[in-house]
């Protein structure tokens, strides 16, 4: 059962059909877990914005870094061009080079890619190495090109999967995590889905509850360190520039659930859209563009934030106890405890 | 009585005595309210960082920009050479122009500066438009001369006050908003201060309680836009770029209060150090500073989180309904009912 | 005599008819000078992209920061929303406040503004306070009003005027200067037009000629500091990403010069496209624009180069020696023998 | 023979005794080239800060990005923490995955990284894909750490080098280039070293002479585009936030070459201070620096110019033609007519 189940809300606007990132036509989603034996627990989790060949089609995008310690691939690319032009994969830190190393495989083997020599890797990570032996780098190019392959619209699977598998969250055990805000028709009708890797830390709130201080798991009570994930997606019109402040709101999202971004985190938010694509070589000198004007965006704004908000909690409410490498043992969110202080402060039913 | 004097608590750690940006040794505040016939709403909040010479003697600063729709100024030279060498001072949006002016006119009068040519003003603004006959710009220099020559240290007066006179807040009258937090000596035992004029808009949350959607006033059932100026003053040990590092989290303390930085919003926070100076102009060649390493600013990080959130909602606590230019009126929050709410969910007593 | 009357020349590309900012259809320039008794050396340069509202029809525009010891005003908005509301305004470092509020004047003036409540101005500065005695902030509103007021298109006056009256250049005296580009159709047939005010110094070098070495007049021989002032306008259909792109090519024009952007520069460039403005009101939720694709900017950002480097080097040969404050006496440039050390090295005749 | 040895020289301040970036003490640079068969053309280049355990004791360091169409990893970790915890590797476009996963190889095999489990890695790169076959991507992670393993202080090798084995310059085999200068004692005595990746087009100067025109070799006259990796290497006593300034100077170097930083141009700068260190883990939690001013920068600014414009130059003078995949042959700069047009233009003797 997702947080909705309980009859807990983020926000004020409505969900998409799914809840989920996919819930933005065309963005299909693709993980691959690595749970194995006693040491291993890590994955890749895969966001392809449309079904075509992403290089030649590229999508417009942005990314808002939160807090930068990470590792985050194709940063400076993507803000100077405004457009991603590969999946967008999340895998642990240190097995950022083998995914790049694999979407760069994916990129050149595609059809129509035949001469293609440059190519702009969007990976991302978070660190789980305290459940993962993280020093092992047991991620394979193969298990990028499967993720990447078995890329689906539809549900998403959520918590313990994929680059989730072994993250950890306020504490808890964390993951993946999706959500959705499709706008009502009167400011747009737009659709905006989040999903996030969630392994940071603060003091946990869950639709504004203060969860962390209830269950005496906060920071700095005890050593809650991490990083967050983020990817945006959404059907609106918007140029890079404004896919950038839409990105900037997934980080209020995190804030909204206690996350502090702290020192050692590496907050990142990837947004993209699928209102329109950019060829990548065409006849015409010019683009051209309806875009959303800068007025118009706010409720994507709001939505960006619920959506991320929510996502995060998700992640929180799916993801299951896991035991991994040196034994070291991360509880799940105790469910049944948190719906019932939500009860009391009238948040669930 | 402020929010905490109805048992309301945000975040986890413990406040200054004062509970006010003032809490960090040495920082003064002053303003100038007008509150004139039946059109003029507006005014002036100076905050001074020492009572030394500013310009002979600069402090580590740096300017977050939440959301860019705003006229500050300084932004560019704060952020090149990581020092302020002014008062801050908020106002109106139409009145910055002459408030830089005053600015320069206080610089430039200073014993000591009597050769100087070339100083940087760091004046903000959030738009009082609604209440205040703000194309009137009824700021003159001599107010921003008395706002700065009037600041001092103590309680600073929260609400319909100074800057803060004529502006608006999640659809209620806003203001001035001011909070502190004091870490624990394990955590180093540096206050954190934070200074609000609060203009903006979003879905209202207090402590977490979605009052905003109780009360039914919230965006976008409502228009509510605007922005938020944060002032925050610290006596740990920080440069520049980890002041920049710690006003990015007085933006996600605005997050927290359930504001969304809409596309009209001009959101920026000042962060400033008082634990060290920068000679204007000195015989050595060098800096030499002690400061924290990154690995200990993130309890910091926290502070001004929560400092901001309890900020902001103080301002809300303490302004008072107000009628202004064209007759209009903006409600004050209705504490007894939203004091309920609270209780109701846990979070006042 | 400009340079190119002595057969200097920079870069490869051709000039625009008149070689000056005004060769961008529509650009209007203006400039009071303040050239009164013994020691008022200063004015006022305004540029407007068009001819109508600036405020209702605003223009895409961008900023880059070069080196931010300035005091420009407006960058964050212009950022955020990318676009230009107002004339853009030159003038001293310590009249910025009164010619910004100058802009909001003639702002909320103009027919149609009736209900502007937020202006964002963008006033920019050097500092002329050598030979100008700039403490005593002669510029008046009006001074500002009336170098807007007399805007025009056509040749712009050089040196010693406006902004540049009082302005110094790798230790002679430096001023206004102009330049354009005008692409071959080939290349997309843009125009590009630079203004600049020229303040700075460095290792003075015209079309690559070390003029400055054999002048004996350069950095670190003698102290030459200051700053820049760019501002570029194009014909161009750029949007707002790829003009922060074209202003930080202008930087790089300044660079060709010798310039060093020193510790105590202020070097800015405002970007501004007159291919098409954005309704401040408009009844769609759209803006449809056809833009020129990253592919083909690349000329564009030569053409900047170019036209800022030869800009700058016509302020040279337009300034003349001037005595201002407290007897400082600034010489120009000596055309002849400068022109000689060019024909030597074979870039003059 | 470097420029030098023909009487050609750069700016105005002296060099150091080996003319490259090696002469800032404890510098190491290792280069493994790959000239095989007829396609294979490319190589590693790496830098190190000093000969300790890099991740330990991190280094001072920033990253000026100048054209973002590059893949370099570690920007963001660089940018929010200020420090350098690896080496510096530069390949080839599509093989920075392996290289950076061979960085991180190395960082968890140094003795005292047994519990490393996060490594910022960063690998530059610039596309060699006219004379390589970069498709095939043959840099193994040994090749990478044999760079590594073989870099030593001393001299550099310039030319069709390690990363620069392939790369084109100008529409000119370019290749790597270093050089340096020596502040005089009064203004700080300290050393800024340059080495440079060249791969990039425009309208070639050397030393002001307009030789890609006397040649007529230029953009647009022909296509020529690429990217230019820029390090400097300094042991003046910087932050990260003046190495950042610093970086963008080597920017404005490339600018006095002629480079246009096109639109498909990958510029970076890596600026690494070597005069102090950040530990790792340390029981204080403070560092104590002692920083050079901000009034006292602008010479290092000089320095980085003009070393960096030799270093370009250097590296198009040790380039010889190469013949590579597909038959492509690109050729050296002709330097005996370059160098009688020098001496034409009085620039060499």
């Amino acid at each position: 059962k997702r947080p909705r189940d309980y009859g807990i809300r983020f926000g004020v606007l409505p969900t998409g059909p799914l809840n989920a990132i996919t819930d933005v036509p065309g963005v299909r989603v693709g993980q691959v877990t690595l749970n194995q034996g006693q040491n291993i627990r890590t994955g890749v989790t895969a966001i392809l914005p449309h079904d075509g060949n992403l290089f030649q089609q590229k999508s417009p995008a942005a990314i808002y870094i939160g807090n930068g310690f990470g590792k985050l691939t194709g940063y400076s690319q993507v803000d100077e061009l405004g457009t991603l032009e590969t999946p967008i994969v999340l895998t642990n830190t240190l097995s950022v080079p083998t995914a790049a190393d694999a979407v760069i495989d994916y990129t050149l083997a595609q059809k129509g890619n035949e001469q293609v020599r440059s190519v702009n890797t969007v990976v991302g990570e978070t660190n789980d190495g305290t459940l993962n032996d993280i020093r092992g780098r047991h991620i394979t190019k193969q298990h990028v090109l499967d993720a990447i392959g078995q890329a689906k619209t539809g549900p998403v699977i959520e918590g313990n999967v994929g680059a989730g598998t072994g993250t950890i969250c306020f504490g808890f055990k964390g993951g993946i995590g999706t959500a959705s805000r499709k706008l009502p028709a009167s400011l747009g009708g737009y659709t905006v889905g989040a999903l996030v890797q969630t392994n940071f830390g603060g003091v946990l709130q869950i639709a504004g509850v203060p969860i962390g201080v209830a269950l005496g798991k906060y920071s700095f009570k005890e050593k809650l360190d991490g990083s967050c994930m983020m990817v945006i997606l959404t059907d609106a019109p918007l140029d890079a520039r404004n896919l950038k402040r839409l990105a900037k709101r997934a980080f209020m999202g995190l804030a909204q659930t206690g996350g502090i971004a702290s020192n050692g985190s590496g907050d990142y938010v990837i947004a993209v859209s699928t209102a329109y694509r950019i060829a990548h070589e065409t006849a015409s000198s010019f683009d051209e563009l309806k875009l959303l004007r800068n007025d118009n965006v706010s409720p994507l704004f709001m939505a960006a934030i619920e959506a991320t908000e929510e996502a995060i909690i998700n992640s929180l409410f799916a993801a299951k106890t896991s035991t991994g490498d040196q034994g070291n043992m991360v509880e799940q969110l105790p469910v049944d405890k948190v719906v019932d202080l939500l009860k009391k402060a009238g948040q669930a039913r």
